[in-house]
């Protein structure tokens, strides 16, 4: 393991993060937020500091491979995750750093479950950081980093491993030869959409700073608002714009780059994209017929299901309504909904649909083979062949996935809480959703739940950002015994 | 599709279950229950009269493939299960045929999920059926055939693909090279170990009747009882008795086969039998220290913990206690050997110890291939090595496992129940157990459902017992249209 390199690219990451902080300084210094202002500029101060430190470790040779890869960015998230909790802590408005890691990791890793149950009392500063965190979270840092480094032009295996450690999906999104300009066009189009979201909210009467923050929070699917009941105090309007944008957010942004080049065809029969707009479709409709009686007109009961359907599958977690209340029909979609999740390459959490298409698939073939014992079928989608290992794969993905699953049940259910309450809040974390049901419902908070609890449930979001291997790698003897040599 | 051939079989499993009607029918005439002897009376008729005239249908070839092996098992099951509920109706035990034909899926299955909440009141023959079904269920009813049946003989294949389809696990027991003898052997390791059971039950001083009913239930790891507290107002001594035959039965009958021929190594060094032995004790242990302060001494705290997991993961669904009151930890613990569930090759039913297995070594596999892209790397369970169609083969069912669960906890959800109860239903339907939490705990019943909800979980049984496939097909319109051909 050539661990020199990896903590040389932590390095830079956290100085890359540092410089993030400034605008949340300057806001804070703007605004007379005293404590927050001085919790930033120590903040920028400590990560800037052991950035560079880091990035000072010359690594001698530069060539990483996919173990590398893997163990940088699982590093690289916690570290960000607890100097990134630290304005949190310094400016006081968080008072417990467990509390203020597992708010950050809930930011970075675009989950947005909060422990925080009155967030209107929060500097502005603060706010902007928490929300902030969810942009950067949801394209990824690493990616971020990828577009300043020239490294990822020299040695384009190195940056791929990177880049494939830390974007969701079953492969890498390598959309042009050069994976810093792959980087730099996934970042452009999703700088654009995130302008073109903050221009309609305005548009529709936002706030400027109300709309700064949801923008982050929908562009990263992650969550986080502003005000204590999320989203249900915007206009009509505004909650269209997020219910479009976070279900445009949950694509994968192949899509988008096929509809740059032109090849509109190709985007629009991609398999997984047109499999999530069904699964949306449908699920609107029937919570829309489930939940009628509850609203007073057609669009409302329509808006309030589309919202909700669009927040949960693109793995967001704004809400509109308190659908813990719903019959138990819709709530049932919406936990099936949380781990389905969106498209492969988008900010998205959860399995990923384009992981359910192909587990769908592999289980007919089986049952296909168990008929004819001698058949030989392939697996396709978009109409290309997906190998036998690629099949293999996403099975052992989807039981480690499970067996992850159990596994933090069962630790949380210590706390003594609900069945619902720790299977929702486990499949939230997991899927980087944020409210569940029960005791973490749409209008409750993660606050009840022990600092152990908390830790786990703070793996659990990682472990589903990053999908599974590079956090399970960080606790796996053998790769650490390699560095020990 | 040779449907003459599926058929004929049908009928003769008919003509068995008719015969094995005949001791209820006795026992009935014997307490004159005269409802009962009359129920039993016409049910014998109708099922021997189906029975014959199936029969008598004379296929033009012998020959079955492991499609025709699939749809008999498949069909067979649910013939059995509407004529094995007459009894119910006709007697007036049960008044409403689809609460009989859910009450017998479930013996059959083995599942032990009832919607009487008053058994004690039933007549004797009525409650011997009941018990009598898990038995026959338990081992398979055409594996019971193929001891009867010459043809199991002559053509060892087309037997083979009826043991296979019916009898859980990932390879079916051929234990030696003739069928016949396979399940000859099967059936008497199965007798003695019933009636040692029986014998140490009426050595404890538990009533003739009660012995017989619930040595039926533990050998079929069933769960039907004859009282209404299950097993709860027993000795300790009998409780233990149980305790220790409901494990046995959990076990693949192949080691038992081993020890009979000697191969006592073999035996004891299975890995699933190890698996199982220190999941059943690490639970015990567990379950022990965390519900301590609701029993006055260790004995009473151990004996509550053991006799709740052996039933749990043995997949009987007996009871001493009312276990949806335990802590949440012990309560989530349960609910996850659910899943898990027995040994392939024996009566219980689950997702099966050797499936968790293998799935845990593709899914570390998967983590060792994400490190190093270019290895390669074999799973071995018992020192063998698994091929990778095997490996498929197993995250395939998982995978139509977890599908399945998930629809079926969304159409259940329909009747509005709480998420703990919809979830645990299913859970233990699916896996054949019983009782679940919530509104389906260890002292209620599934009465509460609509006729709907018990379809789907009575199709839940079927589709846990018979392992997915058989029942699946049934609903895959190919099949059909190949019979129409």
């Amino acid at each position: 393991m050539n661990f020199r390199v990896v903590f040389n690219i932590i390095g830079k990451v956290l100085c890359v993060v540092a410089v993030f902080m400034l605008p949340a300084l300057i806001i804070s210094l703007f605004m007379r937020e005293r404590a927050a202002a001085v919790g930033f500029a120590v903040s920028v101060g400590v990560t800037a500091l052991a950035g560079v430190g880091l990035a000072l470790l010359k690594p001698k040779r530069s060539d990483i491979f996919a173990r590398e890869g893997l163990i940088t960015v699982g590093l690289a998230w916690i570290f960000v995750s607890l100097l990134g909790a630290l304005p949190f802590l310094i400016s006081g408005a968080i008072p417990n750093y467990i509390d203020c890691v597992f708010e950050t990791v809930s930011g970075f890793t675009t989950t947005g479950a909060t422990i925080l149950g009155d967030v209107e009392c929060l500097p502005r500063g603060i706010l902007y950081w928490r929300s902030f965190t969810h942009w950067l979270g949801g394209m990824g840092v690493l990616v971020f980093l990828l577009i300043l480094n020239p490294m990822a032009d020299k040695n384009s295996g190195e940056a791929m491993h990177l880049l494939r450690a830390e974007s969701p999906g079953i492969k890498a999104s390598k959309l042009v030869p050069r994976m810093r300009d792959s980087a730099g066009i996934l970042y452009r189009i999703y700088i654009f959409m995130t302008v073109l979201e903050a221009v309609l909210l305005l548009a529709g009467g936002m706030p400027l700073f109300d709309t700064v923050c949801l923008t982050f929070g929908t562009a990263g699917t992650g969550g986080f608002g502003v005000l204590n009941d999320s989203v249900a105090s915007y206009s009509p309007y505004c909650q269209w714009v997020i219910t479009v944008f976070m279900l445009l957010f949950g694509v994968n942004f192949n899509v988008y780059f096929l509809l740059l080049i032109r090849k509109f065809k190709k985007a629009l029969k991609n398999e997984e994209l047109i499999t999530f707009a069904l699964i949306v479709l449908a699920s609107i409709v029937i919570i829309s017929i489930n939940i009628s009686r509850y609203f007073s007109g057609l669009g409302e009961t329509v808006r309030a299901a589309a919202f909700q359907v669009a927040s949960i599958i693109s793995t967001t977690g704004f809400t509109t309504v308190d659908f813990n209340l719903w019959p138990e029909l819709s709530r049932t979609i919406l936990v099936a909904l949380m781990f389905c999740g969106a498209c492969a390459g988008s900010t998205g959490g959860g399995a990923k649909v384009i992981r359910i298409i192909i587990s769908f698939k592999a289980a007919r073939r089986s049952i296909y083979k168990t008929m004819h014992p001698n058949s030989v079928r392939i697996v396709h989608v978009d109409g290309e062949r997906i190998d036998d290992a690629t099949v293999s794969a996403v099975g052992a993905y989807m039981l480690a996935y499970i067996i992850l699953f159990t596994a933090a049940v069962l630790l949380v259910s210590l706390d003594g809480m609900s069945f619902e309450t720790n299977f929702t809040a486990v499949a939230a974390c997991l899927n980087n959703i944020g409210p569940g049901l029960g005791g973490v419902g749409a209008v409750e908070n993660y606050s009840a739940f022990s600092w152990f609890s908390k830790i786990v449930l703070a793996l659990s979001m990682l472990i589903g950002r990053l999908e599974v291997y590079p956090i399970l790698l960080l606790f796996t003897p053998s790769v650490w015994r390699k560095i020990q040599r």
